[in-house]
């Protein structure tokens, strides 16, 4: 099935009747700041929003603009300011920035989503943002997918973009995307935020339950400390361009495609982890379900002492059996098994007395694999994680608002 | 209706027909390293044990032998040693303590209670532990609160101890207790161990729901790194000794009394956290109800990103705004007000426009009050934590097994 999707340049703008620009409107001390990505033709669009239950005012507008709108034209996004713990006067903001946009192209304000990125607390420079939004519009092109990507950037090392191309009946299908997040490490509370586009025809609601799908095994199943932030979005359109309607077994094609967008998007956030030095993959063999095992991983992954234990390629296994237990997951915990790649630490939830100096040696790369084997059931879960080092500490305590 | 409550030393002991003991039989490289607990009469016991569903040997038969037996009448306890990650054979060493301490006593083996804390993984060393018990019951005696409080210390810098005395009907109602743990923090996974002894008489079933009470308002409600351990245990024994049987109103006053020795323990603990230079005692007012409000104070406190902010002196409010809705509290946060001591950061969930340098100065102090206002009820919760350091993920990653 993998031989028909292949990675592509062109990140958002990849697919057919996508543009983007990104410009600088001075949100940010240096760099572009604002980005807006456009559909030539009205999309059908979904969305995941953060799960944290204090949203930023550009998730609820977006929220609603999703709800009463029944097709998305185009994106406004801006970093610098979060906009959020920002009242009513955040909301008028919000809706302005989406006004701004409609009528620049001509569509009506509900057909725009807006997400903001950056500095809680603060409100919106409101002239900078329609001037950025009228020169964005007028730099629109297929060619404004880096210029966009890097306008979303905050504490971002690098612009994070990917596509896809499927071929489904002789045809190229595109999916792109771009995102921002280094986890929530930044001093004033990153964010993760992920445009994707499509030129596949798509009903609505099944282009949400596939994009939730996408969502649950690349950004819900990545993690830096745990910690979700007020401004968290996920959002895709999908335009029709391609004209190909999609059967059962090509809309599994699609999703592994989608799929493999989010996770590269998704890797690319953990490996920018600022205070961060390896990468730690976390594969949950033999769960009773995805679910399950995704919990099982992430609770592993939040775990600060095997944080600690990954960054001092110390394999103190007994954290992670702590981490699985403390997973709220009603599971037999008898006979669970765990490798650092091929070396087994615990068999049957027992020290195997493994050479702790060849487990030593293993956790010292810069990635590393951890295995858990359940014997539970058939189902597995991937999570990525990352180490703690002193210098998240520090990077995150030395800093004065 | 404190006026009859006063804190008294003599710790576990304290109460009227409880002695103790504490030895080295060698199972830690130096000190005590073996407790028992016992009481003159046969005593109604009651337990809370680790959420983790991973327990260890020493959990299983002290749950066993709750559900068994109809009275307790000692408890031992070993440092060094978790006995924990031991299958089959660490269930007969933890069933085989309790033996010993029952055939030295001329008791059961399912009046005895047995804990561990210490390395995972690792067996014990029977031999040691027989001879260590035999010379603990020889030692038994009412001035063996400090040995036996010493001797369940693994990485505490101190022993913990408290004690109060209620006047009740014009009789003396003891409550004693000794406990450790540094926060879940030891290279090899440190426990929370606390035991309580009173002279009250108490039917079973109501010490165990007041035993739960004081723990949810105390252990529950402390936190290190948000880790539970395998061997966590917090057990009590009524022996009935001081002859007074309490009505309702007496009861409230014990059950004060016994959250008062739990709370000392628990902000024992936090303050001897270590890789932690503050205590940070967070006050929520105004919940809808008790749970609600301890699950947003552990949520603020088990925030990596907070407990950095806490090191730094940074009154970052967005990461406490952002803590609060991560919480997993089905509530309102429009209204969230958010003080460091008297100075209000947060306002009806927006910025306050405080004096950083003021707030910086508060959160500069080794004991920091943060005070969140739901305004969403009348209950209230209070939960100590501490901050996080680079010391704490040195101390914690710079260990080799």
């Amino acid at each position: 099935m993998y031989t028909n999707i292949q990675q592509i340049s062109g990140g958002i703008t990849a697919p057919n009747g996508f543009l983007a620009s990104g410009v600088c409107c001075g949100l940010k001390t240096s760099g572009n700041d604002l980005a807006i990505i456009y559909s030539q033709k009205s999309s059908v669009a979904a969305a995941v929003f953060t799960a944290n239950r204090f949203q930023a005012a550009p998730i609820s507008i977006s929220k609603q603009h999703l709800a009463s709108a029944s097709t998305i034209q185009a994106i406004v996004a801006n970093s610098g300011c979060a906009n959020c713990a920002t009242g009513e006067q955040g909301l008028k903001d919000a809706q302005r920035m989406t006004e701004v946009v409609a009528a620049g192209i001509n569509i009506s304000a509900d057909s725009v989503l807006v997400a903001s990125t950056g500095k809680i607390g603060t409100f919106l420079m409101m002239d900078r943002i329609e001037t950025g939004i009228n020169n964005a519009l007028s730099l629109l092109a297929k060619d404004g997918n880096l210029s966009a990507a890097e306008a979303i950037m905050t504490t971002d090392t690098r612009p994070k973009q990917a596509a896809v191309e499927l071929i489904i009946q002789g045809k190229q299908v595109r999916i792109g995307g771009m995102a921002k997040g280094a986890g929530m490490i930044a001093p004033n509370m990153a964010t993760m935020l992920a445009f994707l586009t499509t030129d596949a025809v798509l009903p609505r609601e099944l282009l949400a339950s596939m994009l939730q799908e996408a969502v649950n095994v690349s950004f819900n199943s990545i993690t830096i400390d745990g910690d979700t932030s007020t401004n968290d979005m996920v959002a895709i359109l999908a335009n029709g361009a391609s004209g190909v309607v999609m059967n059962e077994l090509e809309l599994n094609i699609f999703q592994t495609g989608l799929n493999l967008v989010c996770l590269e998007l998704a890797a690319m956030m953990v490996k920018d982890a600022e205070g961060a030095t390896k990468l730690i993959r976390i594969h949950i063999k033999n769960a009773p379900d995805q679910d399950k095992g995704r919990k099982i991983g992430l609770s592993i992954a939040n775990s600060t002492l095997v944080k600690c234990a990954m960054f001092g390629a110390d394999p103190n296994w007994g954290r992670i059996l702590a981490a699985i237990g403390n997973a709220g997951v009603e599971i037999d915990l008898k006979d669970v098994d765990i490798y650092v790649d091929r070396l087994q630490l615990v068999k049957n939830s027992c020290a195997t007395g493994f050479d702790p100096s060849l487990a030593h040696q293993l956790l010292s790369a810069n990635e590393i694999e951890l295995t858990v084997d359940m014997k539970q059931g058939t189902q597995e879960a991937i999570v990525l994680g990352c180490d703690i080092t002193e210098e998240y500490v520090s990077f995150n305590a030395h800093y004065s608002t």
